[in-house]
């Protein structure tokens, strides 16, 4: 009986070599799986399929992980604030994560010996597959036979139409990764340093000019409704903001970071959702938390987006900062007032039940009847005390 | 002999009043002395002198001290690309202590017993003040009669006019404070939560439409030329880049944030020097810092920032996070492209001989020579190693 | 009718002098109340209710939070293994607070109008009470007849004569704080920097020589058993474990540190079950976690502590600080084996199922079946990548 | 003409290995180096040159590093009271390092085109001779005989005996690594969890029994005297102490913390020097710098510490690290006070004119001057402020 792998297939070039080779050199009985996290279309869904079953694979299944994704990684990502390097809301790196475990999942349920997936030797994605698969199914085997021959596009089209494959894999110019949480771009100019991409090179192009409001309403961090209008359905919500960010081409920009193997890596990206939502959303925190409860979200949260970038996932230190995140969720409750105009965005106010700004004390600027002037001589007075004693001690040392 | 008080002397309503009050009712010898950051004018300052002399203080000087506070702190500033919740770049914060501390100066110069601030008991700039006074000159006692007696306008305007000042004490709308590293707007708006200040609130107005480029250069993290212009005198270039950028009103938001006192302070500003500088100078680092790098500067500067904005700039640990900050600087050396448009800006790119996308090894999403396929999968067989471990030991306690 | 005042009472001559002060002099009805965190023997407790009512209070009350004080805070202290510092188990710091809770609730339980606490204007305590009494009750005024009046021993005591009460008020050499979490020992030595106190002057002297073995064991992070004997009440374990220290006269050590207001204080300590149980449960987590959530706990429990110490317990971020921590002890179950002689123990090692140096795949210095040489190459490769290219770009730049 | 091997030569089985392998089986021109970070001393240094030519080296160097570790390093774990988890002073850990650096310099100014050294496949120290040799010299290849092939102690010594070269190879209990900065002891009951070394596993046992006073003096942060004697050269001041404290079999302790290849592991050391200049070291600080120099102090040193354990010694934010911590030693200057008893020691105090606790102002616990009651309690109001503000906002949520 032929041994089994599991394809991660995408329907595009490389994994269809991927399917057909496994076949053919390595005499396996082929599975191919696609994992949607939100990015697929029922159209695309059903294009894939028929191609994978057009390649001769025994079985294709989608698995659809979008409200997983949503529910242990998005709603986090949106407690924290992320944005790595302060721009990017790390759209690919989080997707992909939740596509290696879809499909190690099933390969462990099908009882295949192998998975397969179609990564070359440069990039980040090589790393998430891998590091995934090896710590969930350390017994199963990995294959990636376009990174272990070093393989051209060239050489794949041609195995395919030896093999009676014959599609149009023309090369795009940019290679493009649309995704729930952001769509990324990269090629021509993101591979260099000192250009941007053009207006053309979005696949989406702003549709509306002027201006429009948007409101956001939150409860305990979570998005709860768009415009008045309520959705149970987080996913359907993040969507609705798309659409809406997208017709002004909100939420473009380039990131540069580290990449997982050493290299500096750019790429430009569109997120119109994930910018709007969290940067509303960390405008009504400045309003409901502490300073402290701020300082160490912010930490806790960096720290989160990076090892989820870097494919960690899996570290139990995520799901302690987890408990963290939700826990400091309590009182993010409240509506946040955007305005939205070609290419940005400005974020007018909030309104919230638990806004620290309103109280019975006194408000910034204004006299008040919860402390007076003595009471602030005193605060700086206690409160200078040690740099007092250290300028004392050191005779003069802080003077400047 | 009468004793002397130095009264930290701005021309308006509050410290007018400081100065007649002490002089009449305390019998002090007054002296006024206006600490200039970079904020007032020529013209500015002789009016000031002027009215300072109407009022009958003994001597009035002028303090320039933007050099030390350009060397002092902008720099560092900018070599932690620093902004206050993640939006506001500490423009007032900042600024005050340069003048409190030339303020303290001056008094121990003089020989003074006294220091005066015209603070009112419910802002920052009285905590500013009050710390960095003590702190530096524990002998000196501080005078604070608004604060102190809980004045009214209203009050202290009778009061002046009883005493012959005849002014026109008009309250503005808003209360502006322009200094070299952005202008603060309180007031209306910003005193509810729901509304941002309208554009006509700020003091400048856009006069440029369309776009244009702008070429920042840096030389280890220092700003060395503008549009190709060098500069040896770094303020002259903030104030060229300034210039340049609120034609297009750029680097307005509001910040709201935690004051010193504990209560939620918001205001809005208008910064388009620091952040089309900040902003610059934070790509840059990102092309030519390592990932920890990169992510140490940015604890140390949030630290930094935080302290500075609660009037600590003179504790140890600030110049200890200064060596850190001047070290790291060594490589970011470049030139930064950016894109102004009217009330946005997009940074394009950058070019440095120290950009660590430029390699004879390899770049992102390319064949390359440095490593192989094999490698990457060393590399993720002993990078999931723990985690292989840690399921293997906790019987799959990290499937999900 | 009188208003009405809760003094917080320990029996002592300064809070013995408030009573009587309160009553007399204010006319207000005095409640006495004492807190007990677990520091009080049922003896001294009925001791000190008959002083209370023979200085003729009205009502006194026995609050005993000693459950609530290890639910709510030793517990996190253990999970975080907290030492201020490196060194001081927070004994008094954090019992303060729990005792600050129950006056203040007891408090607005009875309608008080005032609470009274006897601390003087010199130490951290008297910040413990107020910021604790005027967060929960702000209504409530807080009376300092020692502090606002600057009282010396000999003051209140011939105060107390005058009204007739006689005791033997005799200064003790050192003063001695007993709480559940260790016991402080302040005086003499620690008002220098340069002794340490005395081995008589702790209250408990070594009654063994030679060694012993201790077994602790913990689940999920809490105590579970002391040399085999289940405990399910915690508080009983650590005066058990305590009971097994002191004759050893393990745990002392002298705490330097910075006050809230601003001074460094010295203080000498003992802490036989707070150390024991620490260290005990530190090593049992450097088996059974991975090294980022070592990290992060360290962070998170470093700033807890403080926080704690500083009064700062109801601050929300402590809650979300507790969550962490909670969930990170999930695999902290084990035996711990510890050896204790005259002064000093030794940690000897751990037993758990979740120990990561036990597992199927390969142990240190041993060859295994997880990986290969090949894949360490791979592995040093990848990880120096981002170096070489900095090398490489940077001309050397690396080379020492 | 034959290619040219540098071999990082120990004398030990698996480097005497090496050289005769590839000399014979590779046809490589042998240079043997070993590299002294202070562990070896003239006598070792003279056996190992004369086992190096017995082998048949072409040349044999003994690269003196100690100086350079010392200033390069020893100096900074001293300035970041550096114990790796708590405990381990990082001695092997930073002495490789140094080892490597001598190595592959020598590499470089030979014009070697390989350098080799004798790790197997299961430790850290491959992982550390690997990156430094590749990052600071990618073009020089590295060659592991013993990792590759997987050889076992008798296959080394058959072949080594086959080639004439008979010496007794007999396997120690105990793998010992003995250091400047401390001796690490591994095997038998470190391979276990629960079992630590008997006393004698260690290499040096106590011939003092009683107790003894030590004083060391520091000057910003470096030893300047031991009980009273001036020490330029630093070394000898480090091994000075190690005389002392090794007489009490003082610094004993098991370290167990993550491997840089992801398994844990687990070593005896002994390190008298190092755990009593760093305890001592870390005590003056208490007394000399600000509670946030402490902080931060701490959290980059124990970065500092990891990165250099794991092999990142070269990474630039290490040398930014050191600029803070150099800075941060500035008023580190004075004499600690211990106490030496068998296996275990006190510190009792210290003597500085930057001690803190020496003031003008007032001490804890006493009257004072520069402040009062009144000011505390202004200090209380204020401090408490944000959370008076929170649980009135939210509606007593902070009520416990």
């Amino acid at each position: 009986m032929k041994e089994k792998v599991i394809v991660a297939f995408s329907g595009g070039l490389d994994t269809s070599y991927c399917v057909k080779f496994l076949a053919k050199e390595k005499n396996l009985e082929v599975y191919s799986a696609i994992a949607n996290t939100g990015g697929f279309s029922e159209t695309e869904l059903k294009e894939i399929e028929k191609n994978a079953y057009a390649l001769g694979v025994t079985k294709h299944i989608t698995l659809d992980v979008t409200d997983t994704y949503y529910n242990k990684c998005i709603r986090y990502m949106v407690y924290g604030n992320m944005l790595k390097n302060n721009t990017y809301p790390l759209s690919v790196s989080s997707e992909r994560i939740f596509q290696a475990i879809a499909i190690v999942n099933y390969a462990r349920e099908t009882g295949a010996q192998y998975i397969a997936h179609g990564s070359t030797g440069a990039g980040n994605d090589q790393v998430r597959f891998d590091l995934t698969f090896q710590i969930l199914a350390p017994d199963i085997k990995i294959l990636t036979p376009i990174r272990d021959a070093v393989l051209s596009r060239e050489t794949e089209i041609n195995y395919l139409k030896k093999e009676g494959v014959v599609r149009d894999w023309k090369k795009m110019e940019y290679s493009i990764n649309k995704g729930l949480w952001g769509t990324s771009i990269g090629g021509k100019e993101t591979l260099t340093s000192n250009q941007c991409l053009p207006d053309e090179a979005y696949p989406s192009q702003p549709t509306k000019t002027g201006s429009e409001q948007l409101e956001l309403e939150f409860k305990k961090g979570e998005l709860a409704a768009v415009n008045g209008k309520t959705f149970t359905n987080k996913v359907d919500a993040i969507r609705e903001i798309e659409r809406i960010g997208e017709a002004y081409a909100i939420g473009r920009d380039t990131h540069i970071g580290d990449t997982i193997i050493g290299i500096k890596g750019r790429v430009g990206f569109e997120a119109a959702a994930p910018l709007l939502i969290i940067k509303a959303h960390h405008l009504l925190e400045k309003h409901t938390l502490t300073k402290w409860q701020m300082y160490w979200k912010e930490q806790l949260s960096n720290w989160y987006g990076m090892l989820l970038h870097e494919a960690m996932y899996l570290e139990p230190v995520m799901r302690d900062i987890e408990a963290f995140l939700e826990n400091s969720q309590n009182n993010v409750t409240g509506k946040v007032f955007i305005k939205l105009m070609p290419f940005h965005f400005q974020m007018q106010g909030i309104e919230s039940n638990h806004d620290l700004m309103k109280n019975d004390f006194g408000e910034y600027g204004e006299e008040n009847k919860a402390w007076n002037g003595e009471d602030v001589k005193g605060f700086t007075t206690i409160s200078s005390n040690y740099l007092k004693i250290f300028n004392n001690v050191n005779k003069g040392q802080l003077d400047i």
